[in-house]
């Protein structure tokens, strides 16, 4: 039983301070802040994915290695410069970030990890986060500040906790996240953090984390495009208690369960938040031959500029669903494709069911389209999310320089 | 020597004639025109390319089995309606049209191809296309008719036509094709038609359209989207006389040239006339790996969502540039990257080379703008066209029922 911890933030796990300080990394504002620590008191299992984009960040880099020995303190994380394509500088800053944190923490260098986000091509400005770093206060309810500390052209921070009763008790998983297309205007980013007083072993939370990743934020787009710092990490300290959660028992579903509700919650924030999105898009791609197929379809219909823009316009033009599934590849007969959007059933069998059209734009008009789509191919599903594409993303996207 | 035909059409090439009438399928306008035929005063060899959307129009079906027999006479298109995710009906319909065309233009039904192109999901209006048939005037100017009835919303016709010396005979080839984007907002449709009096057989005709293909209306992008429609045929009647040319003859690479220049000719035309297009976006990949490495990386370029915004915001964010070749997949290191933006060089070995942004601006301005990258892994090279993403796109594809 999954239970939402109101204003929950990710330091609701037991055992987790955060904080954050604005270093001058990104444009001063209101409260703005650029850099942040998330630190486990106690040494805590870690488990991470990250882009898999040939040119990666050495922070990318630095936090890959040190998430494989298992065992992490803390991360700390910068908004305002994704630290990329910047030569070999990349990682000598990274390691220089990385030891600042553990020095104000007074933890191994080595059990520091380091996330940024931001502007690729330029360097980060390390005189002011040699400055700044000791001005992180580690505090019990830091949580809010290390979301809002991560957030780049995000328009609100983005965060969830959860309880859930695992073997008699209640263990806490708080999770922030940032996203979301394109960040300062120059490439997309997204970061995501799990921090949970769960007692797990590393190789077991890898595995989970992976499973919740490859159906929550491996399932989303904003715009095709995949950032040269992706990064999703969890950080599991065993604060709750308990004896350690093993795979296949009945306490290891309830943990993935937890996980993977954090997991899809942020990542259908994200979405919600995506560059002058306005809407939600749902997919559900049923009955195909495999479920890595109807992830395939799913994903090819979700990140259809066609698809995104007849949402954005509350257009019931359903060819185009059907132009995305059949270029999408997966296997299926044009003669049995059933098609819903928000419920009504708009194609059967492959051929338009004649609808009232003012009834399914006014279903496109709430702020969350569902579109369904049955191949009759087998039992493979999936379920993927996107945003429609509005003028204020091309604006966005493009009005920087000039 | 490619010479360019001034004011040429799909009928400069000798011995075919053309033209359209307006049967009602696409809305009214001044001079529209929605139906047409092109004809060959004498059996041609015939070859085709068709999309790969596992959801395909009958019209498509059609025209690649007919095609498979390697000699045609004539093809009727049509504008507003795909024919297509309309059941059984489809594929009777277009075969109808075809027997429509054919007894109108006094050839046996299977020697007649058809194309369709607009609004997926509605069936052909065929007593509109009954009435009409016997309206199309088939003349030798007919080809800028031709070329106007297949436009949905294209800005303006897409012809050329040029003329080679092969074996010392003037050998015309001429074309017409529509594009772009989505078209009745409802699909992505590309047609092409290619006629050549040269004298081919169908099977090098076929290899020579593939290899004319694959470096033009291959290496293109609009929006990402796959048409359930796409078709490029090439007919060719040999009325410029002499002997076949045969593969692997100085005759055999003049006639490639010139039917390469003239598919690169139209799919530059169509990149250009793009749904909200302002510029247009060539990007050269060098040093790759293998030919076909050069090509995704290309591609992945040029239609990155990111890099269309910047360029129609003339914005120099060559990080953008770099997200997309990582995000291809192809086999590169980060230091050996080499990218310049029309001939400026902006990044040597992976590191940005401090430059004058108003300059780069300023060169961004030019209604062409050119990408290349070095990737320094081999020696595969190709080139890619794409168009800027503008309001004007999201805004005419999602304007659509509201």
């Amino acid at each position: 039983m999954i239970e939402l911890v109101q204003g929950g933030s990710i330091t609701s796990a037991r055992g987790f301070l955060a904080g954050g300080a604005f270093a001058g990394i990104k444009t001063a504002g209101d409260d703005a802040l650029d850099l942040a620590i998330l630190l486990s008191e106690a040494p805590a299992a870690v488990a991470g994915t990250f882009t898999t984009n040939r040119i990666e960040s050495p922070s990318v880099t630095l936090s890959r290695q040190r998430a494989a020995n298992g065992s992490a303190r803390a991360v700390v994380a910068n908004s305002g410069c994704a630290n990329c394509c910047v030569g070999e500088q990349g990682l000598r800053d990274a390691e220089e970030m990385a030891s600042l944190a553990a020095g104000h923490a007074g933890v191994p260098d080595e059990d520091v990890l380091v996330c940024s986000t931001g502007l690729i091509g330029v360097e980060l400005p390390m005189a002011l986060v040699r400055q700044n770093t000791g001005n992180i206060k580690l505090t019990e309810d830091g949580g809010h500040q290390f979301a809002k500390a991560i957030m780049t052209t995000d328009s609100r921070p983005k965060e969830v906790a959860v309880s859930v009763d695992i073997e008699g008790r209640r263990v806490i998983l708080g999770g922030a996240a940032k996203g979301v297309g394109m960040v300062h205007p120059n490439m997309a980013t997204m970061l995501a953090f799990i921090a949970t007083d769960a007692p797990v072993a590393s190789g077991f939370l890898q595995q989970t984390l992976r499973d919740a990743v490859d159906v929550s934020f491996n399932m989303i787009d904003v715009d095709g495009d995949q950032s040269t710092n992706d990064t999703v990490l969890a950080l599991a300290n065993g604060a709750a208690g308990g004896a350690e959660i093993e795979a296949g028992t009945a306490a290891a579903e309830a943990f993935q369960e937890a996980l993977t509700y954090v997991c899809t919650a942020l990542a259908k924030e994200l979405v919600r938040d995506g560059e002058g999105a306005q809407r939600l898009i749902e997919v559900e791609v049923e009955g195909a031959a495999t479920p890595q197929e109807a992830r395939t379809a799913a994903r090819a219909i979700a990140s259809s500029m066609l698809v995104k823009a007849m949402v954005h316009g509350r257009d019931p033009n359903w060819g185009r669903l059907m132009m995305a599934l059949g270029k999408s590849g997966i296997r299926f007969e044009e003669s049995g494709v059933d098609l819903f959007i928000n419920d009504i059933h708009m194609v059967h069998q492959g051929v338009a069911i004649p609808y009232l059209k003012d009834a399914v734009i006014s279903a496109m008009c709430d702020p969350e389209v569902r579109f369904r789509v049955d191949v009759n191919a087998g039992d493979g599903s999936a379920t993927a999310w996107g945003c429609d594409l509005t003028e204020e993303y091309v604006t966005f996207n493009s009005a920087y320089s000039t």
